[in-house]
């Protein structure tokens, strides 16, 4: 909406009373409207506190840089917070991994462009040519980072060196190459992955050959954060589809990639709106 | 949960900045430990605020009294709060509407007797006998209050006397009556309705019957409070299931009828948790 | 699957015992493999009997127009059969009418043009001009057919020139003018319309905004075969998405767009490989 | 519907050219009306074929037995046909083994009391005595067969000697012991298990927790019949429900419940109405 004057703040800390009105109180005094809040808590009595304030900024009697020091100061230091600011004008930048198929990639170009997707899409990757032209049709630049199995940490040295430190989220659309925990360890909960399984049935390669051996009646995509460990990292968001002993593995593919395309879509959205907080290998979802 | 201890306040109001601060201040500063917390606003810019907070109530330093009073003069009056306090260890008391179908009734007594609906189910009315049993058997008392074309006013003026004020929640379970306004003026949000249809479409009666006329891939149920307009109340749930050409009219009242329960006992379930808020006939549903 | 080999045969006709037996008959004794039988009938006792087969051609003993000739004469004429043969290999072509939406259109041309919709789609016609370069991309000719108020029917003259008797189905991708009865006459129950609400709720203009004022808790989309009375054709395909007290008309559109991107897209696939039958203002769907 | 004159024919064979042809000739000459017919191959070459036909008895020219007989020597033995006739009048003998959740129990009683499921329910047993007043209620005997680790052999023999031969099909509605070989072996395709997951996630003990503790942001539950290997046979149905960060393990069990309840009772009608097929480990569902 607001896209200029909207801020987000993410907080995670022990839960204490008073956190909410501590905060809201802070805001509040310093001339932030309040236009959203979420929170949540493992447990009020010692377990863990979560909150997503959305706030607009015109009347805040605060530069921001003095807004985050004080903040940090006077109300995130009191309650052992982990927390972060962020502003709707200054949208994350984006890299897009890919490899040969092109639906959930198009998804997302396709929503970026219409402006559903409020982030600065700075590039797609490959290990593969063929989808430059459908990239660059979106006036997205493209970068071909061939991989091979002799030489992956020279493929993530030329990622890194693309990326310049200037990239906030890496989304893996499709893309068909393990990352290094190297490289994995640089992007903490930064990196979106699309498994075209419902985790964690069907780990690990073929997920559709796989439930159809299996004779499932349902099948599913999940979008998660990824981890050192494959298909393990906190899930972020999963959807399904009906099928039946009618369809193929190549029907199942067929049908799946439309629900890759909707589940990987929502985890972006709600990612580049802050809504996500990762803890403990599952994530607060305030979607 | 901690049913002994869980208090909750629902606030409408016109939308200002410090409201959130206002009220969370007031209940940490007085002991209530806050354990859910949601808020909506149609417009920060001169729209309506909506609130709801749950919070736990050993620690208060004040009397359940004193607190609405003290809550009544300090914040509500300073913001124009339209506000309700409850308590979930004083349960809502419930009475059931119901005529012959038996499905929408015995999901509510079911979930009611393995304790996942907090209301205190004083009676179940009915214009016929024919569940008395089935109602009897839950402990419940059932009331047979039979209606005439010509004599409606007296039955429901022997409802009435049967609820003698004491009723917070009536529950429309199938009831096949239509409920004069002025019977409907005396519960504000408080009469239930399930329809069997997915409102707006196929008001009146014999919904299946229109639905298989027009052909939908989709038939529903609808759960709203009870206005003077019929099938006209503010929405409180809907939900759907898919149907086929190969479906009959007795196919789609057994498969509605499953979609009727689940409809029904969420919305009941939120209306007892003090989840809903009525605005301009429509519902804030903090579900 | 077996596009050049495929057949499929559409039946519609009384009731009556040995209908099957008699299709089943025929095709295997002229060499058809079928690999795919759905039936249904409104009532065994005097009602419509519909059915589909696909059968593979490659053992066929009969040419083609031999093969209709006969079972025209042999089978269908004994049981007064409305029937249609057609081919996978003579994929129907499609004329797609768009207005400025670019939602429903894109979903279209993106499956087709990975070999998911077994179309020839011959040209997108469009009232404005502002898709030419996203249709042309995918390498489908582009028609501007200005439509004025004065000038409808010189508009629809215009496409009729256009189609030159050559086009088998005309989808409405989210075109905003109505069609007169004189054009959709001419394309019985060939003429796929979205509209954009789980009809028969919300007919008409603005059907977010409706589905926003009255506060329903899902909101839909319809593809329905168009007819003389607007909105009220046959419904091939419907779906729906959650919403909530949350969503702004605005956010509604956004979300009812990827339903309608979905319906529209199941609906002209079961259209293009003849599982739909219309009988009596509704669709017989063997989806 | 028509529940006295109605048959179901279920069949699998090599697939080949002719088999609907033979069936649908053999059946309309003998006087049998088809009113439903499903087929399905995996593969026209070479592949299996499965066949469900129902018709109507009244003007069949021959006994059941020499129907049988017939219909075995005459087209079942030519196409190597293992086949199934049913007869909806005489309902198939169903035993419902639990040990203390009663909602997937209720839900079949109250389902078989108003006449949605087609058994004829000849005993609850159980390992425990918690639920007999429940059961009574529906005048269902209730037989309690407790079981100890040391004598589970004694158990099921105990069980084997109450159904005395004369049970078609057990349905195990959270049923909490595991059945040995022996006994699964006697009831191949027979024993429905409903499993409180989405299969093949979370196999084993306490699937809830450990849905909870991989953070899905669905649950589900699996119908599916009984293999001597744990949580590993045919699927029959499944389903799912949204949940998310807010849900505790015991309300992801509550939402599940509902998840339980409705996939055992598709699963259970599916059975009894001879809809279902198993073809190696997976299921066939003319559903």
């Amino acid at each position: 909406m607001h896209a200029e004057t909207t801020a987000r703040l993410l907080i995670r800390c022990p839960d204490k009373p008073g956190i909410v009105a501590a905060v809201s109180n802070f805001f509040y005094n310093h001339g932030a409207n309040i236009t959203a809040l979420d929170q949540y808590s493992t447990d009020p009595e010692g377990g863990t506190f979560f909150m997503r304030l959305e706030f607009q900024t015109p009347h805040l009697d605060l530069s921001r840089p003095l807004l985050e020091r004080t903040f940090g100061e006077a109300v995130a230091a009191r309650y052992a917070m982990e927390w972060r600011l962020s502003y709707a004008a200054e949208p994350k930048k984006m890299a897009i991994l890919v490899s040969k198929y092109d639906h959930a990639l198009l998804e997302l170009l396709w929503r970026w462009q219409r402006g559903d997707l409020h982030a600065d899409v700075a590039m797609v990757v490959s290990n593969h040519p063929d989808l430059r032209d459908a990239v660059e049709a979106f006036g997205v630049p493209y970068r071909l980072v061939p991989v091979t199995r002799d030489a992956k940490a020279e493929a993530e040295a030329q990622m890194l060196d693309l990326f310049q430190d200037t990239i906030d989220v890496i989304v893996l659309a499709r893309y068909m190459q393990i990352l290094t925990s190297d490289f994995v360890d640089r992007y903490p909960d930064r990196i979106i992955n699309i498994h075209h399984s419902f985790l964690p049935s069907f780990v690990g390669a073929g997920p559709y050959r796989q439930a159809y051996d299996r004779g499932v009646k349902l099948i599913g995509a999940t979008a998660h954060y990824v981890t050192a460990d494959l298909d393990q990292g906190p899930i972020i968001e999963q959807d399904v589809i009906r099928v039946s002993h009618r369809h193929t593995v190549a029907d199942l593919k067929a049908l799946g990639q439309d629900i890759e395309r909707t589940v990987l879509a929502r985890a972006v959205t709600w990612h580049l709106e802050d809504r996500i907080i990762v803890h403990e290998n599952k994530t607060v979802a305030f979607s």
